[in-house]
């Protein structure tokens, strides 16, 4: 079997200051070593883009998941390859993988990164796998079914509407009967959140009034809130609270370019006052339920009831700007690129 | 019948600047009205001090439970009485009453206030009713038994360890078969929360490295935190939570001093990544179940696995000390000062 024997990969040019610059990335060519035992070449076809990945840009930042990026090494991500060769008694060529690999075009690893056999059952594209039947489908999938669990009639709100989880959380929640109101930035991205996501209400969070406008989308309070964002969103949300209001965290977007800690909400009393629970979840501790999860997700877009929506850009010097995307906001639903 | 005609009343004298001090009141001697239909002629038999009463001592600190306390006028609080005479139909000469009625020796009520009948049916003295069977017994007994739930082997933290809620919290972990370790000011304080509470270890919160501190009395990491305090010292318990913790919030003292809402914790992603819970709760919610809860608690300290502890002060004059103490970490047990 014939090997590549070049490779492309992104590296970290230098760490970011606060919310990432496609500068502070660099696409270089670099050379593919010979396989060795006990490896595995993985072509990487997609490469998803998640923003919780900033935090490990920053010196010291490393913990029991990943160390700390280094300037000059490849970005660490979530990729789906295919196997070209394997000597890995695990696994086989023509095999998809999911893998926390670097960004770049080939991948050689020995197995001990995180690499997950893509299941085959599902009639779908390949890189929904990285999206709606991935991590940010789960998220959305177990944060309402699970953790905040939007009764017919309530009113739950999202953060990050337009992103890869809020996408796909804010349908659920009407599917499940809730009003669904979504908080995302800029006129044109509330627009589409109505439009294309059927959002009952939308909020601008760059808006004037923010608060103002919260109160006139929830007129009979907030029961449900799934958050991906943390920060001053968090306290203007917990001011409108219901009572027995369910808060489901799944990320802290808001915190990933933040040089030090920020500040929580000054409120958190209103969950006494409410009885309200604040609950976090990861949703790989929910493994054995994908198959549940994801079959429910198919044929929720199979009835009609849920569409996916990509932000799809193509081509390895893509990732910068793709990454950069979730940051500025520029992304509307599954941030991806396509490599081949 | 003859009435008292005079009564003695403690009055906001400016309202409080920070923690209160004892000359932020004043007691007075004033008329009591004779009573008219509908009214309830009440002798206040004991005091509860209650922190959470500051707020409402803030201007335009009004609500849906209390309008804001006004300076002149006499300052609410929780009361427990016997009604010395009635001409409303639901009440008669003779019964104990609990009420949110004012620090004074009479009241005079319409009964709109919040008026209880004290249960009959147990065997203790009456002020334990403002105490191990009243908000702070329950706070304590339905924050562990229903939203904490600590188990066998775990660590449960509990704040303001000393104080009504904690003394009793702390003993209820330990039945639970839980390591209870109090958090608590002083080292005169922590000594007595293990020599007379029976607490595990105890974390002075003054102590020079609280947080070198709390690792070393919480080796395993912590399971449960039941939170009066808030504030700073919820974030430095968020820093060391085990997977799947469970936080019960009843209370925020830490912040019913400051005249600005303080920020939050930094570091509430801890949730996120560890699964964890935070839910607030208010007890009255679980009225119906305050008979279980009682007997439970009784039986308790009938079997000699549960200690009662009171900071009881004497006559109406004591009153702002006692209320003082609260703040300055001078009580133990539940503050309340016995008026006859």
């Amino acid at each position: 079997m014939t090997h590549p024997t070049s490779n492309q990969q992104v590296v970290l040019a230098r760490r970011p200051a606060g919310a990432p610059r496609v500068d502070d990335f660099a696409v270089i060519e670099s050379a593919l070593p010979p396989l060795q035992d006990g490896e595995v070449l993985i072509e990487n076809l997609f490469i998803s883009l998640d923003a919780g990945f900033r935090k490990w840009m920053d010196e010291g930042s490393g913990d029991h998941i990943l160390p700390a990026m280094e300037i000059g090494q490849p970005v660490m991500g979530l990729t789906l390859g295919r196997v070209v060769d394997s000597r890995h008694p695990d696994f086989a060529a023509g095999q998809h993988l999911m893998a926390r690999l670097a960004w770049e075009r080939y991948s050689v690893t020995d197995a001990t990164d995180f690499l997950v056999v893509v299941p085959d059952q599902y009639d779908c594209p390949l890189n929904w796998h990285l999206g709606i039947l991935g991590d940010t489908g789960m998220s959305a999938y177990f944060g309402l079914t699970d953790v905040a669990r939007p009764q017919p009639g309530e009113t739950a709100v999202i953060s990050a509407a337009g992103g890869a989880v809020g996408s796909i959380a804010g349908q659920i929640a009407r599917i499940y009967g809730a009003r669904a109101v979504g908080i995302a930035s800029g006129p044109d991205k509330c627009r589409r959140l109505i439009e294309e996501l059927g959002y009952d209400a939308a909020v601008d969070r760059n808006g004037e009034d923010v608060v103002g406008a919260l109160a006139e989308a929830c007129p009979d309070g907030i029961d449900v809130y799934l958050d991906s964002v943390s920060g001053p969103l968090l306290e203007l949300v917990l001011g409108q609270i219901n009572p027995r209001a369910r808060i489901a965290l799944c990320g802290a977007v808001a915190t990933y370019n933040a040089g030090a800690p920020l500040p929580g909400p000054s409120n958190l009393f209103q969950l006494v006052t409410n009885q309200a629970t604040m609950t976090g979840f990861m949703t790989h501790l929910m493994h054995e339920r994908y198959p549940e999860a994801r079959q429910q997700l198919l044929d929720w877009i199979e009835e009609g009831k849920l569409v996916n929506r990509e932000h799809m850009l193509h081509g390895i010097e893509s990732v910068p700007t793709a990454f950069c995307d979730l940051f500025a906001g520029r992304n509307f639903g599954k941030t991806i690129v396509a490599l081949s």
